[in-house]
């Protein structure tokens, strides 16, 4: 296998490449690469490689579903394929365009979500997600006062991501500890955070702490936006899949030393938010109610996959 | 331009004419009035008056949907006319289609929203709905005892309208004024108010007071009703578009010497009311859940919409 | 008439046959039995007589949505037949695939709904649901450690019969009395209960208590899942009708003496659980929202019916 | 009976007269005019026309706590005096101390509810709060940046004196409709309303619309604070009195003609707020909350009256 | 040891009697009885004598703080006495003064908590409680129209008891299953329950499903009364004690054989009921806030208990 | 003046020194320090450099009740002495007894809150608070089987002292980043959190977080205990006064240059947690609610100091 498979999976496993949108292109521009280098003519050899890639890049973190959409996107249809010429080829058109297809999606999430900013707002986010970067962003563009709260997102910080990238598009940016999310929550006008994955019946997979803000919002009642591309969607919840929620150790948060060795460390990744903390979806096909989701994932899946399980 | 185009603008913006249907209504006719008495037969020159009616028609109340709803209705295919005869025999047709159905869906939510009120019911209502208040009408028609409290809705006062068409119909009707509504819940069996608007994500936007009595209702653990047409569903919120919440003067809630010069009047006429607050939608297509608006407006509307923002 | 049908009816009436899909299968097979044993000839008599003991199966449960269904499945079609041997036939073969996708639908929802129990947890259920408790067996058929707490369900303690069934299953299993369910709430992950009707709007109709478990489980932050077939969706809510809460008599409460003659007693058999105290409803077509609940009616019914009323 | 209880009396009755605080003063008042200018010498006569001038006033406006408090504080020791100049002065000395005492406790109310006011705050009142008002004159006296939402409180419209006052004293106020307060609550810090009576429970007994405010003020995590001098912590509620809620006339709300005869109107002047909305009660004896009344009432009224009901 | 301490503790743990008053009441009269028979005259047998029955009776109900009150005041002062004879008397007497005290108490809580219902009010009640039942025979004696609805109150069915009692008063009553709470919750109008012991801060522990009730009443915005004497208030509470929760066998739930062996039943005594769902509590000492009970427990204590522990 | 006072208030600014009681012991002992080695005889310049010294100490962190509480316990009745070596000898003996009670409040109020905690319970605390530990760990040594999830409680981690502290008591425990409060609360059973000040409507000012730690235990129906002494009873908010919150630089929350320069950080160091999310109060003087902290205060500073402000 090459080595860019195992480098994008290292990289995601990692954490070098974050957030959902740009996992999923990465996997799948890996495919494309893998593709592209791809030299051999044999074509039954080509697919058990070309399957062996994907499944690498998937356990690079089995809980993204864009990650499972975007490398299902990137080789459908290449078992039709007569030669390992066209297949390749196939590979690297179908990730060309569901990377583009998955980027533009940002941009009209960016657009739609930028008119719920009314200027002069103070909005607040959390970690670090294209799509409700792309939200404010947007507004800020368009020339409205805009405001931002971003928290630190402990462990991985990814807060500092975010207000380096809204500094420099120019965003008045302020960061505070997770633990002060409640007591800012007062000055804001509304929350918007990115998605991990939407369930069939409309709860938010996301980065830990995006249940806290959506309590504290809700509590508040200040405005929470999940912005998603529809295919952060997860079909698997409609057979009632739960999302596995990942742990990771607990060298992110304490360093070796600082706690006695027999404290345990908790770090899970995500939590779940319940619908009724959520106030809209917005989503390259519209901003819609949590209670629409799977209406609209059984028009994107068509009604005989609810039969098929 | 006509006076009756001008006169239905002033009327619509003045109030005279008030309430979603009759404005939708009246703007749809107004512009068949036009149609009607015009003479000319230059057919571009039609096209930009109609356009221009329709403009005005518009702005004399921009937050309206049904109106944008209406007028949309009333011009559609005009385009592909040969001459300004076929176009203005359509724009009548139009309009006259428009308003049969726009009345029949009053009459349809009347019929299945009388269903939810029982023999002997209280129920409270407010400002001057057609479609809530002949859900009552039905009720009442049908043999029920049902009594009313109405409230006076400052400061257009429309609940005088609201009790004097109710007394007509022989129904029991208390009037009551708008801080009362707490107070008075406790008695109260369900809520049912019209809309102005409802956007894809569920929330409705209304008569300013309107989600106080939402609030008011949830806390008492009364149900909630809104009666609108499916005209009345808002497209441009899909795509995130913020309902604009008219500001009117100061004039309509103090006369000129009752306060000194210098206190400022914050005068808004709609409020928006929470999904969450939100029992059913009674439509002409049948009751259901806010999370159900976004899936009802993608039927409507076809799902290439969506992708065209 | 046959003293199936009426033998059915009296079954269903003193409550021998309990549990929606039980009722539905009961009603449809004595159909077919009715058709089985059918030796007359005249078409128009075997219409009349099997229209009565439709009639008779339905008066049975007036409020049994899932009956209502099952006969309406049962009969379809039969006024196209030349002769009533071939009516009979009809009838037959339509309670045969009426009753295998019941059961099947059963099944699906089991295998669903145990994807929602994870190993190690405590589950409630409530009254006998043949759904809910297939979600149960089938988490612990998969190895899964799972304990139930199962209510009395007073005052026909159907309880008994649920915990007999787990037992049996070799399922931990607690009984506990109606009023410990808030107390025990803070033990449990999860509430599974099943469906007796779900309205257009979400609501959910089932064994009186129902309500109280769900406002139970919401004050504790627990799962609340509703397990049904899709054909326990009313269609008549579409249109506004309220479900009927059957009252039933004292003497399933108290037995004669017990109480002083004039002591009145008050005995609804369901009750009705508002949408936000629903977590999803697992159905045979997968998990959903209960603002999904109108569009799948639309898309099983078809959207022409929503203009027929 | 003199003409100035009958003129205060009337002046109470026909809100002339208005706040609780101004009402007990003017009774309290009104008793040592009638002192002032009694002529006769007969003891038994004195104490039997100060009786049913007491009574006069008292059924003025039964409801109103201070004002019970206020004459009873006045005629306090009169039945022990010898002759009735010694009486009239009694009367007169203690009208005076509970004038300057309940004017002076406006003042410190004014003084520590001041400090719950940041400078930039924007805070709302109802109706027309003596002691509410002091709060937010003295924090503007101090040279904070006050910005106030006064409502219109119909149908006496007491806001119209409210926005006057505010005015005169130099803050920054707006008027808004009863019916706008939920939309205006997400601006604002701060609640700020007069009390007409609490309960030994905790209770608020306020002008109609008050527990709106409140309601209104908790969804949205706003502080709602209850200006209230202790002597108006109710003595009767502590035995279980209910306060009588007033209902007052139609002529307050429409004008003759504006509604057909048969429309009823409903017309309370108070509602009731619950303690889980009020987060503190400021007194002259301090802030407290509505748990303390009780406590406080006792170390008031002395433990024996416990006893004594 | 006489059999009346026996068997007086044998009723008590059987459940021949019932509430907390009797209870008290039947355990200080059983230390009379004791002291009235008793024969011997050494002091120091005597006072180990009472010791032993006096920890008799408080193990029968060792959950029952009124129990615990009731002997502790009965033996109060015992120990200075000079000899048997004197002693006895002296349990004599204070056993009689405590249940005059305690009967007594019942009288003038009805007579504080008939005020809180208002002619044609609905009102509901849990279990058998003297205090509750007081205050609604004492308003039906009044001449109000009070409709109560009892729960039955499984296992022991002590509704019954409550439903012959009221019945025998005149009193229009209506018996419910536990289940049926929330759906009954909608037409009443307070609710009344007793109390087994109130906490310092303010938690009432009571009969099993009490808690339920004061969820439902709060959802429903219905009063919530507890009835309680202050001897039920618990000091221990205040060094933080638990007040342990009863379990009892499942005899009571169910006869032999009706559930296989092996299935568990759980069947728990009283529930905890939270502040924040009590609207006030109505003792003889006038009604209060659950934030009142702590001071009123220092008062009644004095202060220097706190610091003893 | 002394370099101890400096070195005291510098720790204590600088955070070495953390905890409302050891702050205040420090303080305290810090004066007796000065007393101790205080060499003049000018009774006046003693107490002038006797004020310095509180002073300084004072502004080394203003918000905090404890210091203030401790270091006015400290310098009481000095004014009153005759000399500097009279006072001397009492600044040290009034600091001795103040450490000594304040140590032993820690003790009881571990033994009382102990009490709240069952073999098997999880709790969660939150920052590192001498009394709340002391509750945990005096379960412990109780033998029963507890385990603690302790948040990090960023920015200055306090929860690695917390941790180590358990660890040591031989506590199972384990860390939690803050974002994680909410997914945990569903394993925990109570949340014991200490107290910087509570004021006197029975709001609590403790480390940033605390609140959402409430609002997540309220949400799922934990336990939210204050494990407070009463000298934490703040005696200036009874007249009104807010506690401030104070805010610390960025150092503490970024390095140099991880942010860029212009990005904005907001680092709150308490917050305040509104009455309905706490359950009770556990004080050296026993459990009380929120409700009973204003009569406590009554009675510890005496009646006349409310009239005094």
């Amino acid at each position: 296998m090459s080595n860019d498979i195992e480098g994008t999976a290292a990289a995601i496993r990692d954490m070098s490449i974050r957030g959902a949108g740009k996992i999923a292109r990465a996997g799948s521009m890996a495919l494309a690469d893998f593709a592209r280098r791809y030299s051999g003519t044999d074509m039954e050899r080509f697919l058990s490689d070309l399957d062996s890639a994907k499944r690498t890049l998937l356990e690079s973190r089995p809980t993204a579903v864009s990650l499972w959409n975007g490398l299902h996107a990137t080789v459908r249809g290449v078992e039709e394929c007569r030669d390992t010429g066209e297949a390749a080829s196939l590979v690297i058109a179908n990730a060309e365009r569901f990377s583009a297809q998955s980027l533009e999606a940002v941009e009209t999430i960016g657009r739609i979500g930028a008119k719920r900013i009314r200027d002069g707002d103070t909005v607040m986010t959390h970690c670090n997600s294209s799509a409700a970067l792309s939200v404010i962003k947007t507004a800020h563009s368009q020339g409205k006062d805009v405001k931002v709260f971003a928290t630190e997102s402990r462990p991985w910080r990814q807060g500092l991501l975010t207000v380096r990238d809204l500094h420099q598009a120019g965003v008045d940016t302020t960061l505070i500890i997770d633990s002060a999310v409640r007591t800012v929550m007062k000055r804001v006008d509304a929350v918007f955070v990115g998605a991990d994955t939407i369930t069939s019946h409309g709860a938010l997979i996301n980065k830990i702490g995006t249940s806290q803000l959506a309590l504290a919002a809700k509590e508040a009642r200040v405005q929470f936006y999940v912005c998603s591309e529809t295919y952060k969607f997860s079909p698997m919840t409609i057979f009632g899949d739960m999302v596995t929620i990942e742990e990771r150790g607990s060298g992110e948060m304490v360093r070796e030393g600082e706690i006695p060795e027999g404290v345990k460390v908790f770090n899970p990744v995500f939590d779940s938010t319940p619908t009724e903390y959520i106030d809209a979806i917005i989503t390259e096909l519209g901003m819609m109610s949590p209670g629409s989701v799977y209406g609209t994932m059984v028009r994107m899946l068509g009604e005989r996959a609810l039969r098929a399980e």
